[in-house]
């Protein structure tokens, strides 16, 4: 495919580069804190700037007319709203965490709850020395499992690990973990791979990255 | 409830009737190798016993006419049919590992699977150095979700381990673990327990403690 | 050998019991709430008991003049002053930890800290459901290694986890971790038993358990 | 520092100009693929190249006869011996590993080894699934300290796991457990980097990366 790409230069963009190229996927269309360095008609579009960009990227994306893919963290409500409207003319997906793994371990632990709803819980995250925030939103994403039951979660900062999430189950008797280990920044990649093949023939409609790992 | 128990003495048996008593259920009907040592009349029928003895359990199952758990190891297909046979008359639980959390990690693997179809698969046990097998039964249910496909199922043999299990899937970014650990016999007693209270009241039928667990 | 006990039938004492009879040593005295119910003279004796009830033990100590082994928890430094006073009567072995594994994470930990000393560290433990104190009195152990350096300690309560520990230290390249997990009381249980069989044929002297341990 | 690189452009060369780069160290001598592409004078160089280049590698150390590190994996005993002549008139420090962890993890592992001699162990790697040698060659170092005991190695191969090893020794009551895992291969530029401010001022002599990390 041909695609376009806000942020191209960022650390998630980059990363998008290099795997697309390793797909033979063809970067036609680039813009970042240098400007507009790519400027030929994508099949599709992806977002991977920051919230402050927000208006450019959603006008190239109406500009445009073509599927769009939204990886920027720290949008609001008002943002997702205003995604939910445009989506009737062109397909978006939306996600602030692109994994994978991540969310099939948000939906393991949803089974897991319901069988296991008197056991004890524990949740755990391990992130570089520089992350500043605790616990990590993975972390709460976790947490929003349970539906307002307090989980105790402990927040470890350790060297420079990408990051490590893990939710433990405890019963008198017995144990049971799903953890998960992002190992470089190419997992995320790889889940915008994922939803642009899935987004590239659709017409409309707003999908979570979620919806799109859970349906394969 | 008032039960009777078939391997009373046994290291499992003596584990349910730990837990039973601390439940206040009574032990009213008793039978291992003393002999029949409790014979009043009981709501339902549990063996803890041998391969060896099961003809003999079938026997007072039959003339009791009772619900009846059974969490001998080792037993026949065959064993198993006549099972099925009698559960027309009174109902039966049966399975070779009474845990409730790895009957949740099979159902997790399971959904993993599913989701994660073209990643690497790593399945680990560690036990006991009294341990003989290799892998263990469990090991080998979890390898069974994946259907014939061929899984590296690494086995540790270390100290006195009750039971770990592990299943890792691996994508190019990131690892998704599921793992289960058993912190003493009591886990066994606690999902024989949970399958009493099942089918306490039940007329008949053939039950796998498996379909009690995932329908709770 | 031929052992006295005080504090017999508590959860430490009835494991002593258990595995001095395994290794065929003969409990001859016998000291707990149902008063003095053995009185032959031991070759040394043990205290697994209380600290309310420690005035009676160190009287015990006294009169029978023999080695004299201190496990239990919550003693005082004047307690600990006063046993060091009567070490040059009779040898003393002293700890609040009667495990090996712990003495040995408590030794390599020293020596990464060396190899490591500008590396991240976080500490955790994970006990059951029970346990009120956090973080546990072995994980403030772990921490007294890096001297008053503030060390990020997570406390994990989960089901009935006899109890984990595991500091890592990380680097902006690598993670190096040292983990123990207690499978059961039994480990104090051998930690007696080594003490023991150091101290039959000492003549006077205060140790701690850490002694024994490493210089084995 | 000025220094020089042999294997510039490879997977380990690109990490060593990254990591000197941020530490303001100046690349003024460079030979890979592409030929000689810079050529001052260093104060030191550095091989991340492969065994087939090694000759030529020699070739350049000799000339410059300044401080010489060896990260090249494969080569030969008499490769070792030839580099062992040559340090009596410039100082070598040479090999396999150069992460500070791994040396860490071994060192620990013998003073485990010592206290816990009748203890069951294990050993455990996991790496990505390219690899294709098993055991890696960090677990048969671990093995080694063994001294030709035989232990149990499993190997695990798991998307793109940059390296895990794990030794855990098991008692009947308690497991310990030292494991390390590499984030990325920065860490290997490190433990260059580490050598390089060592030797620098060095006249000769031959140093395994070992002897550095452990006088540290």
């Amino acid at each position: 495919m041909k695609y376009g790409l806000i942020g191209a230069s960022g650390r998630l963009g980059s990363e998008v580069v290099k795997l697309f190229e390793e797909k033979n996927h063809k970067l036609v269309f680039a813009y970042d804190l240098e400007g507009e360095w790519k400027n030929e008609n994508p099949d599709l579009l992806i977002d991977c700037s920051l919230p402050e960009v927000f208006n450019k990227s959603i006008e190239y994306a109406c500009e445009l007319n073509k599927p769009f893919i939204v990886a920027t963290t720290g949008l609001t409500e008002s943002n997702i709203e205003l995604m939910k409207n445009y989506s009737k003319q062109f397909p978006i997906v939306q996600s602030f965490n692109f994994s994978i793994g991540i969310q099939v371990l948000l939906k393991l632990t949803e089974a897991a709850k319901e069988k296991l709803s008197d056991w004890d819980v524990e949740i755990t995250e391990t992130h570089h020395r520089f992350k500043k925030d605790k616990p990590s939103g993975t972390a709460k994403m976790i947490q929003n499992v349970f539906e307002g039951k307090e989980i105790n979660t402990s927040s470890l900062r350790l060297g420079n690990v990408n990051g490590d999430h893990s939710v433990s189950f405890g019963g008198l008797g017995e144990i049971l973990t799903i953890s998960h280990r992002a190992l470089s920044r190419r997992t995320f990649a790889e889940g915008i791979l994922l939803s642009a093949q899935f987004i590239l023939n659709k017409q409309s409609g707003f999908y979570y990255f979620k919806d799109i790992v859970l349906r394969k």
